[in-house]
């Protein structure tokens, strides 16, 4: 399936708009047109690793309101292989997903994962898990391999760096990684059908930083991603290189912040002005038991849940509030996948709910009002890093003082949350 | 909910009718109306082990048309305890089932779960999973755990022996059985609410069988069940205990052939006169990658599927085969929880439909068009045993003896499908 509007007597095929239908300050919601689906942003993004989002069926994932999906193209690659899956008519006709989908360029999970990759000017050297010789994946082979699945949004191969690493190689990366999307572009095949995201990279450091968006910009490609970031640094960094990224990048084009994910972050950086994210937290804190709530996280395993007839949330409207208690989920989730599978389509389901939510407050003209909920955001924050149980009422004044700074920056007031401290470095 | 039938002035809750609505000889398609739902025999009840089919929800099994589910007593009395369910509204309310339901009585799993289990007079006595201290459980415990579980149908405590076992412990057992379901019925509080089934013991002993009948059948007991099957048994041995049960066990109440599963035995025992089945074997060869297809099975590891972008089976209807090519399962079933809960949808559904059909055919007079398949049956069974890959079409005359002679007790037609040999026992 592909949008079609019939304008006069042609017929268009439309791949890419990205239409602004509300500001406040700088955040901003849109609409965003892809081949598959007619997407809002802000938008999360659920990641699937081999061509499912573990546990769900696509049509529950429809069923939540998810938009667009990632599919990992290394996962994808080595099987069923991109060849396979070009030859089985694409990744959305061979998972049955009918919106949109992303894929990313694999070489982050090449490195990420392997231990022996390396990279080089020609592209991420590494082992093959398969027979165990070195394997090379170029910028080339990446957009060749993202142009056989077929997806709506392709990501171009980057050089990427810790965050917490300092020195020349974050400069070395940075420039590489501008080097890389003119190879990729060049060898982006189907640009009429598939959308190719340059990521900024630059660590910390903010003169790279804008040396790269500036580059990126210049190739007037359809989007923009941030990344390099939810990779250790402190939370008054990353906000600080959304901001300055956001500032610098197109209006009217979409940011995506790649690998975010928490919700409290998604908050701070829409108001920022970032449109799109993606992050494995929401399934993977399913699988480990814990639901995402509007105080923060509840812990389905603990033994408090064993009597428990509440629902999870009882203000989510999704089908696993209406249908099941926190007692059932907890004798479930302590013995049996079925217990992670209702716990992720929930989970997923806060999520595109905080993103329909962020969505029409900026539409609306309400967005401050979200901010009501930042104390219990935070809680959420706190506990996705595990530091704590749940405490339902937060006292006021206890708001990290990055999210006040970041707030100030976003011309967002919630002066009253935010404890009296010295001032901000800004 | 319970059904409630407006008589005149008078609301009458219906705990338990059986009403034959159409028979070929021995078969019978009946209605069988319990406290929670009313449904169609001959029937085939999933297995969920710990108040979930694994990988389904309570919603995807009502859209498969499962009417019947099992909880395992074992399973729940030790976790989340027969107490708590109990607390907090019984299993319906705490799974979100809605139809009906039937506990077994937790003596078959301690027997054939645990080493150390020993059955006396008192009942049944094994070492505790839990701190390994010796613990009974007796007949009327039995019925208390699943007068508090809440099941529409429950089960009477038995003494099963395998019945590969022979000599004097067999008719032991025999009459114990006899002696508890007195004690069950003692027991049993909720006789308005739930219906207790008595088991048919004794082996492969036909006079022991048919004292077991005839000393339950005295009770007059709302339903029946054949125990001590599907244990290791030869076929012929099988249905002959079948044959034998259904045509003494009374005409007006349902007939459960325990712990029976493969659609070719489902085929048989309905020809014969029973009307309910378990089995976990849908749900078990969908985790090993296994669908049920009416040709027999489909192993979806195998290679031969990586590319295959058929459905699993193109005549069926389910969500599974709408919705995912075999390519895409393949791919799944080799890395993935989800391939099995596919596959569980699929199968189960298979089995739901087998029902359905034996059901219809009966009552719409063309019951013996169902054994046009039964070459089908017949490789369906071989496969579940583990013995071949799939051939498509099957010669004629491979019909196994057995099922060549039970179904000349049943008063059916298939010597077209039976190679001549010498003459049945009968």
């Amino acid at each position: 399936m592909a949008l079609r509007f019939e304008v006069g007597p042609l017929t268009c095929l439309v791949t890419f708009t990205f239409l602004v239908l509300g500001r406040f300050n700088r955040a901003r919601a849109a609409q965003l047109t892809l081949p598959h689906f007619v997407s809002q942003t802000p938008l999360f993004m659920p990641v699937g690793t081999q061509g499912t989002i573990k546990g769900l069926t696509t049509s529950q994932l429809e069923e939540i309101g998810a938009q667009i999906i990632l599919g990992n193209t290394y996962h994808l690659a080595l099987r069923p292989t991109s060849e396979l899956i070009d030859e089985l008519g694409g990744l959305h006709k061979f998972m049955n997903w009918p919106r949109a989908m992303l894929t990313d360029s694999g070489g982050f999970q090449m490195v990420s994962l392997l231990h022996l990759a390396d990279i080089t000017e020609k592209g991420v050297t590494f082992q093959s898990p398969v027979d165990g010789k070195p394997m090379l994946l170029t910028p080339e082979e990446s957009i060749q391999i993202q142009n056989r699945i077929g997806a709506d949004i392709i990501m171009a191969l980057d050089d990427v760096v810790k965050t917490t690493i300092t020195g020349p190689r974050i400069e070395e990366a940075m420039y590489r990684t501008l080097r890389w999307i003119d190879r990729c572009i060049e060898a982006h095949t189907r640009p009429h059908e598939q959308n190719l995201f340059g990521i900024v990279q630059g660590g910390l450091d903010p003169v790279l930083r804008d040396i790269c968006v500036k580059g990126l910009v210049d190739r007037n490609l359809p989007g923009y991603a941030i990344g390099g970031l939810a990779g250790g640094e402190d939370k008054d960094s990353f906000w600080r290189v959304v901001a300055q990224c956001t500032a610098s990048l197109p209006e009217n084009k979409p940011r995506y912040v790649m690998g975010v994910g928490y919700p409290l972050d998604i908050v701070v950086c829409s108001s920022l002005g970032a449109d799109m994210y993606d992050c494995v937290y929401p399934t993977r804190t399913a699988r480990f038991g814990t639901a995402l709530v509007p105080e923060g996280v509840l812990k389905l395993k603990q033994r408090a849940m064993a009597d428990d007839t509440r629902p999870i949330d009882p203000t989510c409207a999704c089908m696993v509030c209406k249908n099941y208690t926190r007692a059932y989920i907890h004798c479930l989730v302590t013995k049996d996948a079925m217990g992670s599978q209702l716990l992720s389509y929930h989970n997923l389901y806060y999520m595109m709910q905080l993103s329909r939510n962020l969505h029409s407050a900026i539409v609306e003209g309400r967005f401050p009002d979200v901010f009501d909920q930042v104390n219990y955001m935070y809680l959420s924050n706190l506990y996705a890093l595990g530091l704590g149980l749940g405490v339902k009422v937060f006292p006021k004044g206890d708001v990290p003082e990055w999210v006040c700074n970041a707030m100030e920056v976003a011309g967002i007031d919630i002066s009253s949350c935010c404890a009296p401290f010295p001032s901000s470095k800004d």
